[in-house]
């Protein structure tokens, strides 16, 4: 008899039908003998379709208010699913953000736990019932009601998991999974048994969408064993994981591609100390998300620097680069919208020198041009064209054999 | 300047369009240099629509999960409205039921208030803001999220009043006031700029939909100021208060028809002490709605018992009368559902006796024939049948010259 933390995400409850599959796994679950506690998210479309209405309502729209109105989305999703569940015999109640606990700080719209009470939760179980709990969401230390923003249920689910001591935290979701690339660029993409905490953090800064980072990274610190699987299936899915030491760390564990980012060159920059530090600071400053940066070589004095920041923050970095351009005497700024970051992730690459030089090997003999390259310890990412992104990962895939291994 | 607490109801903030109009008003208020409190109900058909949703999801549909779904509507309309007034420049803060300090009984579905700690609200005047309450909701001294019942955020408009101690609690719907009868059955029907508190309750006794007669029974048990009016004309409505000694109590005020309720008659029944009282124990211990009664004098030992229940408690009134009959012998049951209440309320009446005699007349000599009467101090209540009801309302409407007489 285990304690499960099940998540379950929008596209998991959308209708009165995913909502009765769900509760009949939960079900099951009790009737093997497990002790089960929900996190749901709200149905479907429901946050897109609150924000919509807001964006109908009001070009003035203060924190405070999106978050009462986003987490009434999630209020409606808990109580349908408690309901399902008496349907079926199972004793369930559900609980919001403040009533399990979920004490944040003040940040509205992207408000982070500062502590989980879990005693009305734990009470519920210790009764027999299944908590429900509103996903993403909590009350501030002055009590007004927050959102964790959006893939937040992640994280509600690794924090009561951790808070519980439960056995596992199962991300239920709409893939089975997590694959060694994208299964709809390669159909030959396998879904891992396991993979570590380390691996699934790259995989996600290398733009792997699911499960949340800031989920994967609570679950890392805090020790909270990860199953993402499907809520359509049913079948086992993938366990993120510390690292095993019986276990020998795969050369590469998977191909991930990310078509979310801008190219940002800044040319002719006098190669003078405080400047690159100059126009980074600023960016930060205007919160614009910098990943990927490259500064070449300098040659008579001046330099060429080139950056990635997400698509819908090209318009503000561009700005800043232009007023930086004309403050520091740069040549110009130019920016490419059509790039992509093809990444390889495996923890076994500390040890083996050779990775990188196999993917820069084999993506040049399939004539696909590295426009910037960045690496961690356990990541080898490159920028490439964005028409070149999905032969990339296909070769990449292929090169380092990942539709062989099994892992 | 005045402290005014503002209820608006679905019709009134049904769409993006209704809430802006809903925000200028306040802002004409707030320029005007009036201090406002909103209570805001869920926009539209929405509770409707989470009731259906419930429907589909389970048969099992315990209060307490109830009342977490239907609450998520009215938190949606709070946080638009909030939005909506800062978009017009008016600063403000939406406030759950739980926020704005409503504590209930423990009552899912139909709760009841038992204190009001609006501290919150108070201090949020004092800051300058309009807050933005959500209706009908509050929680319980066990820390679960309530619902007062349909209708219930009329009470929670008022129930601010008295705990702000507010100048006047208005209700904004979509009609503009009350009236001396439907306008829809007779076109001449005039709205009144006045009413006393035990009018209206009899009136809404009587079938008059609006103002809910919670609301009306609080505010005068606790002294509210209540106006009635439009959120579509925005025309001044009418006004409901204590009793004026200086005015003089009209005669008839208004016509009122129900024709929501049904007639059950047992007939021969043994007339001995307590078969009638344990018929009518066995009603109430059902929680049927049992409304007029009326027993016919003894005639050889045996008399007939009448009375009137809602349609939708027919069956289970039935049920229960058919049980009592077999087990008193009484001779027989029947329902007839096609009937209507006719009432004339006047707080005039109580010094006038011949305000009975004119109704009775006046229906006669119209062809229309009285089932059943009951009366209070200021109330005359006939059943009539179903498809005499319309023609009944205008008879008396015309005899007692409503449509000529203002107050």
């Amino acid at each position: 008899m285990a304690l499960l933390v099940q998540k379950f995400g929008g596209t998991s409850v959308a209708d009165p039908e995913r909502i009765a599959e769900v509760a009949s796994h939960v079900a099951r679950c009790r009737h093997r003998g497990d002790d089960v506690v929900l996190v749901v998210s709200a149905m479907g479309k429901e946050t897109d379709e609150l924000l919509r209405l807001a964006g109908e309502v009001s070009d003035s729209r203060p924190g405070r208010e999106m978050d009462m109105l986003i987490t009434a989305g999630e209020r409606k999703a808990i109580s349908l699913m408690s309901m399902a569940l008496h349907g079926v015999g199972v004793r369930a109640e559900s609980y919001t953000g403040s009533q399990a606990g979920f004490v944040t700080d003040v940040n509205h719209s992207n408000a982070k736990i500062v502590d989980v009470r879990a005693g009305r939760i734990r009470t519920a179980l210790d009764d027999g019932y299944v908590p429900v709990v509103a996903g993403a969401q909590g009350v501030s230390v002055d009590n007004n009601v927050t959102f964790l923003g959006r893939g937040g249920s992640d994280t509600t689910a690794v924090a009561l998991a951790k808070a519980l001591d439960a056995d596992a935290c199962e991300l239920y979701t709409d893939v089975s999974g997590v694959f060694t690339t994208d299964p709809r660029v390669v159909p030959s993409a396998r879904r891992m048994n396991r993979i570590t905490f380390d691996e699934m953090l790259e995989m996600t800064a290398a733009g792997c969408p699911k499960p949340a980072m800031r989920s994967v990274e609570y679950a890392h610190r805090h020790h909270v064993p990860l199953h993402v699987r499907s809520a359509f299936t049913w079948e086992p899915g993938t366990w993120v994981t510390e690292e095993d030491a019986n276990m020998e760390a795969a050369l590469i564990r998977a191909v991930v591609s990310d078509d979310s980012q801008a190219k940002i060159t800044v040319a002719g920059v006098p190669d003078r100390p405080g400047i690159a530090g100059g126009l980074f600071r600023r960016l930060a400053e205007a919160d614009v998300n910098v990943d990927l940066i490259v500064q070449n070589v300098s040659t008579n004095g001046v330099t060429d620097i080139s950056f990635t920041v997400p698509h819908e923050q090209l318009p503000l970095a561009m700005e800043i680069c232009e007023s930086e351009r004309s403050a520091t005497g740069a040549a110009g700024v130019t920016s490419d919208h059509d790039i992509a970051k093809v990444s390889v992730v495996g923890a076994g690459m500390k040890s083996n020198p050779g990775v990188a030089a196999v993917m820069f090997e084999t993506l040049a003999d399939n004539a696909i041009n590295i426009e910037m390259i960045s690496t961690s310890a356990i990541r080898i990412s490159c920028i490439v064209s964005g028409d070149d992104s999905d032969r990339a990962v296909e070769v990449l895939h292929s090169v380092y054999e990942l539709s062989e291994t099994t892992f």
